[in-house]
């Protein structure tokens, strides 16, 4: 372990910090908040830090899978703490153990939250939430580029052309390129969706914080009946429409980009993406077509939550936890797919469910045929073995985290759907879960010990998993390689 | 697709299966109830119905995978069908959808019932409730020997003695003569506990009954409130003791007949076995201590339920559904897990988990170290690449069916933890769930097309999920091969 390096990384993350913090700084500037200090003083620690970390540089550079892993699970936590400083520092939500759940919710983009009162915030925290979720969101691209790659074969997010199905494929020979292109994409998106919403009407404020929430597919919002509050069809579908464009592969918008429509239309995990949000939009819109007055509007509500939930955004257009428990379970279901794998949605992502599914098939069939040889085949291309072995150590992996939190978390729970929800909606970076977790429901009442362990959920969920646990293996920690 | 050996097969099933309904058909007799016809009635349509189905021969008497998953899909379908004749006919379950219900979890061991009353039910029936979780389980003995190593490294239950990991190893060269030494096996431990209850004082009746339901681990009782009516000490813990045994792999008896001790403790999967029910007793027997008058007391029980529902056999001495919530998962998550591969119980198998668990281990090792080749192990020898795939695609498959049927149920029940427990308990042969299925509640009250759903999910769970899946795979049904 070159721990060298990863000291620095980590360094360089807290003086990036340190500027994006200067955002809310100055927005308590113009709306004359008191919460100012907290936010200049959150700057400077990160500033400090970051000096402190990059003074030497490391002699060794040398940069594997390993360092890649703890590097990024030790980001995101540093994240989560000096993140939820401003809020202790501001006394806005005095608690530790709240705070650092509210900051790692912001920065895994999940949007979970333990305040019964958003509207009673600064302005400034206001921003920062949805800042979070925006910075989170671009950090998983990074992550997604630079380190999954180093794993070799191992993940889903290859970034080798002759990479098999569900990847952010050869964008450009330059990774920095590369990166440059997806930012500006995400950053172009971000604006875009501003503009239309502005024309539709709603305040520069609220604007800002919606488009940064639903960039980073997060679902903080700053009114506490979410995205109800703007009482505008207009505004709801296109929030609806950029939650579903910012679940998408963004290699897709590359290959839209350079105008090559042929390898576009050959993505099937976009096909089982939008395939998925038609049904699921259409089975829930009859089953809740009591609930409204019309058909009409029962699709409107449907399609938004479809596409909150599918995108892993959370943001909420309706009490949901008042539907027919079909649907809701339908939304459950949705939880654990998420959005496509290279987007900024959290879940099991739909290539994964893809590839499961093309598993199940292809045992099927060579029960039927024992003595055939199949190769998974994924966008026209053979999936690799390793591939196929990923995916399914990932999901063994995802059900024995979520089935540990699930009896932590009711320990000091006794409603098992609120068990399950919360802990199902935080690995998966959704938000809203069922009952005590609902969408007009909150965090805060649950247990500290709950809370840490849905923290974890959280962080563990957003990095797919193996980076958190990896912390805990002790040969991650062996100095010799 | 051999069509003629798959009727030939069904039609000899159909013999044995009249030859077992004279026991029920003598019992009424014996006690002089107005049921002996509609027993006498079943018994005569099975053998006419075997002398139709075996009238011809078949001439060609190749038999492949593809034809042994097709038979014994259908061979349980008409065990649900003709076992249900008998309570449709004496009117004591007179709707066709419960009586199946009823005839399927006896068949598939589950022990799920729709009886509100089971102590208003004739001796004969009685009988042949238990008599076809015996049945059943004695099936699944001859379904893991015969047909599932026809798919040939496909199934965990391989009977080639450089098999990898959990099986049903080669127990004798022959296998007929593995076949009755396994059923001696079965035969003896029953009748060992026969004699052991009446030694406790449990009148004879009783005692048969309780014993095959133990050994088929199925858990239909003759009193309504199960094993709480033998209000003893030690006639509980003997029930333990055996449901303990009997899911347990036999190969484990058979290496002990022969003394081959060395090779018995090398068996992994039991080792887990025992360390699971070891741990979720003691955290039960601490989470429950508060509802019992004795730390004694509370693991007397706990040890109870654990056993009962790690064998998936669902007898139970208390309503857990009463317990604390961290109790009653710790209980589902027993469902899922099952006994071992090998024996009459239901579940996932501690095999499969064991192996799953392997591939996140090798999975986290070789993201810590990229270029290092790593071999599955279990007992001592190598993990096959296809069994590996094949635990795998088996848990994918699971998911799905669960996923699905969850979402059926739901359509007619709101209440979420019944739609979930009611198809968890069902798939995993277990037999009561929680809230409304629980173990003081029956599926009596459920919509029917919920009952088919669960029937299905019965049948589905007991034959290891893809007969049933493949009848519904068009490829399974082309003549050509």
């Amino acid at each position: 372990m070159n721990f060298a390096i990863v000291r620095y990384l980590i360094g360089w993350l807290m003086g990036i910090e340190s500027l994006f913090l200067l955002l809310p700084a100055f927005t308590a500037v113009i709306y004359r908040e008191p919460e100012l200090p907290a936010y200049i003083a959150t700057a400077l620690i990160c500033m400090v830090g970051a000096g402190i970390l990059c003074e030497y540089k490391p002699k060794n550079t040398k940069f594997y899978a390993r360092e890649g892993f703890v590097a990024v699970a030790l980001c995101w936590l540093v994240l989560a703490v000096t993140g939820a400083l401003p809020f202790v520092l501001s006394r806005e939500i005095p608690f530790a153990v709240d705070a650092i759940f509210e900051a790692a919710s912001g920065f895994t983009t999940t949007g979970a939250t333990i305040l019964g009162d958003v509207e009673a915030l600064s302005h400034a925290s206001m921003l920062w939430r949805c800042l979070m979720h925006w910075v989170g969101g671009m950090g998983i691209l990074v992550f997604m580029l630079i380190v999954l790659p180093l794993a070799g074969g191992q993940t889903i997010y290859l970034m080798r052309a002759e990479s098999p199905g569900p990847s952010v494929s050869k964008i450009s020979p330059h990774m920095r390129d590369t990166a440059l292109i997806l930012y500006a994409i995400y950053f172009g998106l971000t604006v875009l969706q501003i503009i239309l919403l502005l024309f539709g009407g709603m305040p520069m404020f609220d604007a800002i914080c919606v488009s940064l929430g639903t960039a980073g597919t997060g679902g903080f919002g700053n009114w506490n009946d979410s995205i109800a509050h703007y009482d505008s069809a207009y505004l709801q579908n296109v929030i609806s429409v950029f939650m579903i464009l910012f679940g998408i592969n963004f290699n897709a918008y590359f290959l839209l980009l350079t105008r090559k429509f042929k390898q576009l239309f050959k993505i099937e995990e976009i096909r089982v993406y939008l395939g998925v949000i038609a049904v699921f939009t259409t089975l829930i819109a009859f089953n809740v077509r009591g609930c409204f007055g019309s058909l009409r509007e029962s699709f409107h509500h449907s399609l938004f939550q479809v596409a909150s939930i599918i995108t892993t955004t959370g943001f909420s257009t309706v009490d949901f936890n008042q539907w027919p428990a079909f649907s809701k379970l339908l939304l459950v279901l949705l939880m654990f797919i998420g959005a496509c794998a290279g987007s900024t949605g959290g879940g099991m992502k739909c290539s994964r469910i893809l590839l499961l599914f093309k598993g199940v098939k292809k045992e099927m069939m060579s029960l039927i045929h024992p003595r055939l040889v199949r190769v998974h085949k994924m966008d026209g291309q053979r999936v690799q073995h390793e591939v196929m072995r990923s995916v399914n150590a990932f999901l063994v992996a995802y059900l024995i985290v979520i089935a540990t939190s699930i009896l932590i978390v009711s320990l000091h729970c006794e409603d098992m759907v609120t068990s399950f929800t919360s802990v199902v909606t935080c690995i998966n970076n959704v938000g809203p879960g069922l009952n005590q977790v609902g969408p007009a429901a909150n965090f805060g009442a649950l247990h500290p010990l709950s809370k840490i362990v849905l923290t974890f959920d959280m962080l563990a969920g957003r990095l797919e998993l193996f980076p958190m646990l990896l912390l805990f293996a002790p040969e991650t920690w062996r100095r010799n390689r």
